[in-house]
């Protein structure tokens, strides 16, 4: 059944269990303890950085598995994503897995987009089980977006660090007591003329805006029904944009609301300037901190909203503005 | 319901309309008289090719929305996606519909990974209609995976052109009379050791073998209960390799067997050397060609099987093989 953007789960998905590694600065940040497993070495072992990337999935996989007691060849599908071109490091992480894989593409707004779709694809019975993961590496993004690492580039306090590290979601139609997807809000692209690849942050807030607006309306909820609300990237800058937005039409999202960007890093202490963004940063946070305050009953009813800012390295010097994209789940247990 | 890899749609989610719009090239080919519209300007009249390639989506949606007797705001969601770096061709050519937008990447196989996750969608009820938009560019493809245009390099028989336009599907639930998807087979990545990044139809033919060989086992079929079995864009090099490998367990494809790679020029007479390729291949010859054969009562029953090469620039240059994947849509009448 759907309302409009909104599309409701009446077998109730369940995420059955999650996996997230980072690496150095993740593993240096108030989130920490969260993780299933911290990598220090930005190669993790491997030759390049975006093999090490492909690897964080395999790991995240890894832990998700364990925690959802099934193997492997249990899972139905993989949908899975990143940011670097032609989303490498997600399909070359699953070239030997021998599960069917679908390809998402929403930049950062990933890991929403893969649990909304994986919770379609359970919830109808197309497949029993499925797999959503999602990578993002400072290393390869910085190259591939802004600079040569070595450049060793000054960036502005609007900018935020992509995360170094993978998410993996695993949901089923099985599972009793298990956090469960309720519904989903897929977002609209949304250009509201921001063209500084520097503030994503102000790029992706007026989809937040958009998604969350619609959310609220097509579900008849409002913030104060939810006990966690957490966006994941807007950062410092993007995060004041949409409280200020949404207050503009009464809605105050309060104390229970987060940014994943906001949380990841102690920004001051770290230098990160506007906070954390990239795929993984939703994707961590999520499978780490919040699937783990869902599983204790800190909080009963939650809603993720994965926020992508969808320009090129291409786009930008081609002086287009940048759009965003959001997409919103709610999840219950 | 599925039986391991393939997805069965019992709600028969129709096919209401498409539309192809294609560049020059396509429109000196054998199959000009099936798009709905040819564009002699690679540029489109815009400014850049990459804003031409979003205006190709934006022309084939407007063909399948005339088809389908439908308007832009009757539209559930669209599933898109195209070659660019971070898909930038989708993602700027929905940014003013106001429509739930679910980004894709699968390479040259995306408007098969589409038409699969929209016939879910629809079959599930999430969506009443969903629109799989795909594209790709000559322009843009060669300058971001090979070489500038002006540079003017020579390319071995293996190589194959990446095709410009469009195509879209607009899938809906009702619709009695129109084609109809029946079931979807998701691949999974494989990879067979090919490093030659002009050779992607050797890359690409056995993920076409797997598919096919699961799809024909899980739906207890065998080649002659099809009228056309069509890959997306082996091309002549991997066509003949995809023919072999499948003999080789018994299992003949014959004459109902094309490639929309090798169909969509006269190779010789256009000077292609191994055919067509790209996103759009598979969706413009879908959309035109084999949509009007399944309208017109050519064909009853139809497997497009979607093929992509999941390299980059990056993972030839750091010497990875390339991985390939293959969607295949089982489509009725």
């Amino acid at each position: 059944m759907s309302n409009k953007e909104t599309v409701f789960f009446n077998n109730a998905p369940k995420i059955l269990g999650t996996g997230a590694v980072v690496g150095k600065r993740e593993s240096e940040g108030p989130l920490a303890e969260y993780f299933d497993e911290l990598i220090p070495d930005g190669r993790y072992g491997e030759r390049t950085w975006e093999q090490a990337e492909s690897k964080f999935h395999n790991a995240a996989f890894g832990y998700a598995l364990e925690m959802s007691q099934l193997k492997s060849a249990d899972i139905g599908c993989v949908l899975s994503g990143d940011l670097l071109n032609q989303c490498v490091a997600s399909s070359f992480a699953w070239r030997d897995a021998n599960l069917p894989f679908i390809g998402l593409y929403g930049a950062c707004s990933t890991f929403a987009e893969g649990l909304a779709l994986g919770s379609v694809l359970v919830n109808s019975g197309a497949f029993d089980t499925a797999a959503v993961s999602v990578s993002s590496h400072f290393c390869t993004a910085e190259r591939q977006y802004r600079n040569p690492l070595a450049y060793g580039g000054q960036r502005p306090p609007t900018a935020q660090r992509t995360v170094t590290g993978a998410g993996c979601a695993i949901i089923g139609k099985n599972g009793n007591g298990k956090p469960f997807a309720k519904c989903a809000t897929f977002g609209s692209v949304v250009d509201s003329g921001i063209s500084d690849a520097n503030n994503m942050g102000a790029a992706m807030a007026p989809a937040a805006y958009e998604t969350l607006k619609k959310h609220f309306e097509n579900t008849n909820t409002k913030p104060q029904d939810f006990d966690l609300i957490a966006t994941g990237d807007l950062g410092e800058v993007g995060r004041k944009i949409l409280i200020d937005l949404l207050s503009r039409d009464g809605i105050n999202l309060g104390e229970r609301y987060i940014d994943c960007g906001c949380e990841m890093f102690d920004i001051h202490r770290q230098d990160m300037h506007a906070g954390a963004s990239g795929c993984a940063c939703l994707a961590t946070v999520f499978s780490g901190y919040i699937m783990e305050g869902l599983i204790n009953g800190r909080w009963k009813r939650v809603l993720i909203a994965g926020t992508g800012s969808l320009q090129s390295p291409l786009t930008v010097q081609q002086k287009e503005t940048i759009p965003g994209i959001c997409h919103a789940v709610e999840i219950g247990v």
